[in-house]
């Protein structure tokens, strides 16, 4: 018999009635049945989002909105500051090189975060930044970047010159981030994470200032083109088929965090969950990777990292291991989404037993 | 009570094993487990498309795998043919002419087919094209293009510097599509029409002679990247984060499909739903409207047509209109799928009662 929970930072664990809308009779999307539920999805979004722009949802991964992030809002040859401090940051530029952009990295060592004051640095020494590219959590390290002081310091210096993007993909609905108080100007996030849905959905947001950055972009996009989606999900459709099961499954979602456990408890209980779990690694004499850690994920420093995974595995608990250099030297134990101090309990102690043996 | 049966082009109806698929626990994507099912489903993913080559899995609408088709095999300022008979001809037009290529539209009036003779027509008078883009099935019309005389006259006429681009999203699972047999070079489809699953995956094939121009391409592209996801799921992974349950559900309609009904049989099978449909339209006195009707839908000119779709959906069954200026002039019954000779008495009759009063 198999029997596992899922501690990856995604997929995460999706709850039942969740997996129950996925499996109801499918509906078309262009009848006032799905218009309905769209437009609810979109509501909550807003407030997931933090925002009163528009929230887009794509048929995709995450990486698609990325993609949507650089391909909507900027020009060939636009100078760009990326903060890259893990195996997502990278995927900025990659991203942003694919796209002709000219690309200055803020190397960040892995396991770190960034420097509020790194960023204004390279935006001195970078005379026309059109925009800084970071994640809210680099979900390879575990770290939390302090988005609020980065987001402060590109208004005070570069005013509306300059775009800030955040990948939210482990961030939003995992802790706070105040799009529109903090002066986010593109905020994406996936399903697979803190929404607590199998992947295929992203979801992406702009603010006014990258709706006039967007009137003037020459990249080419179709399926990412947020204009056209934009204008087609204001009247409840989408420029193309919708997932149409998963956007059942997200109202579902998006009613337990938004409506019924609230947003401001759901960060609260993360936040919690994080630190039941590293009081019980710190017990065991493991240090946490990430040196300012984020809510949604516990990166722990363990020598023969892959052995205690596939132990942790046969106990029933999946968790994630380090990626690129970071393999075999780190686990990394997700807790965003439908988790609860119990599921900490569990996981925590079959870590104990894989390191201890008892 | 609400009760419905959809007979539209897209999404189609699921059927019950493969909606209990959706909603099992999620398992993650980089696990044996899902290699296996994703194993499966590549293996399967061939006989459909009738190749030889990887068919790559995408999370997106049909729409990402049409844009992929041209972003990973032309360059900016290729000239090209699209042939454009319906909303989804000028498509091809629309994402072609979006990456720079130079469009050269073969304009068939809509309820006809091309003629494989103005094909061959524009390739003589356009020296040095590198593809000719066309539907297998133009879904707004209902019209089957001549797919395997258009291959002939390319193979034929310009050897391996021209490739030949089919949308199969309305044709391939529906009718006969010999990739290999025939010469098509990137043959593609979506998840909610023949393969009887939710939408939310597109798939896509290249033949040998399409991966050379791949290796030339100067298009931008990342998350519909096809090299960096052959390498990918070659191994059983995917570059991003898969559409984990939609997969499962892929496995389970291809088990259907290709192992259990037998792939030439569900052939028959939408040959034969077609003629008893439109046996019934044309006793009522009604015209179709496609020349050269596909086996997957039929199109039928109806004054009122939005009115007898309105009628029809009060009693169940859940039809498409026309698209653009087809808009009230004609209904969309599909029958590609999950469908019965059953089900064509019951909205052939249905039909029948909005049409004469009883």
């Amino acid at each position: 018999m198999k029997k596992f929970t899922l501690f990856t930072p995604g997929p995460a664990e999706v709850p039942p009635r969740v997996l129950k809308a996925l499996s109801e009779p499918i509906i078309h999307h262009r009848s006032q049945d799905f218009r309905e539920i769209f437009f609810e999805v979109r509501e909550k979004l807003k407030k997931l989002f933090k925002t009163k722009q528009d929230v887009i949802v794509f048929a995709s991964s995450g990486t698609g909105a990325m993609e949507a992030a650089v391909a909507n809002f900027f020009c060939k040859g636009d100078k760009v500051i990326v903060v890259n401090g893990g195996k997502f940051g990278e995927r900025w530029t990659q991203i942003c090189k694919t796209y002709g952009l000219d690309v200055d990295e803020i190397k960040v060592e892995w396991g770190y975060a960034v420097e509020p004051d790194d960023v204004k640095k390279a935006l001195e020494k970078n005379g026309n930044v059109k925009g800084v590219f970071i994640q809210g959590c680099e979900t390879s390290t575990g770290v939390e970047h302090p988005i609020k002081e980065i987001a402060k310091i590109i208004r005070e210096t570069r005013g509306d010159d300059t775009l800030f993007v955040v990948d939210g993909i482990t961030a939003v609905g995992v802790f706070d981030v105040d799009m529109d108080g903090w002066g986010v100007d593109i905020l994406l996030t996936g399903s697979q994470k803190a929404l607590m849905l199998p992947p295929g959905l992203s979801m992406i947001s702009a603010s006014e200032r990258a709706l006039k950055f967007m009137e003037k972009s020459d990249l080419p996009k179709f399926y990412f083109n947020i204009k056209r989606e934009m204008k087609a999900q204001r009247e409840g459709e989408t420029a193309y088929t919708p997932a149409i099961s998963l956007i059942k499954g997200l109202r579902e979602s998006l009613r337990m965090i938004v409506d019924e456990e609230g947003l401001e408890n759901v960060f609260a209980r993360h936040k919690k969950l994080a630190s039941i779990l590293r009081n019980m690694v710190e017990g065991l004499g493991l240090k946490i990777f990430a040196k300012r850690p984020a809510p949604g994920l516990t990166t722990i420093e363990i020598d023969n990292a892959e052995e205690i995974r596939k132990k942790m595995r046969e106990l029933g608990a999946w968790v994630a291991g380090g990626q690129d250099k970071l393999k075999g030297k780190i686990i990394r134990i997700a807790h965003m989404g439908y988790y609860t101090e119990g599921d900490m309990i569990y996981v925590g102690n079959v870590l104990k037993t894989c390191i201890t043996g008892n």
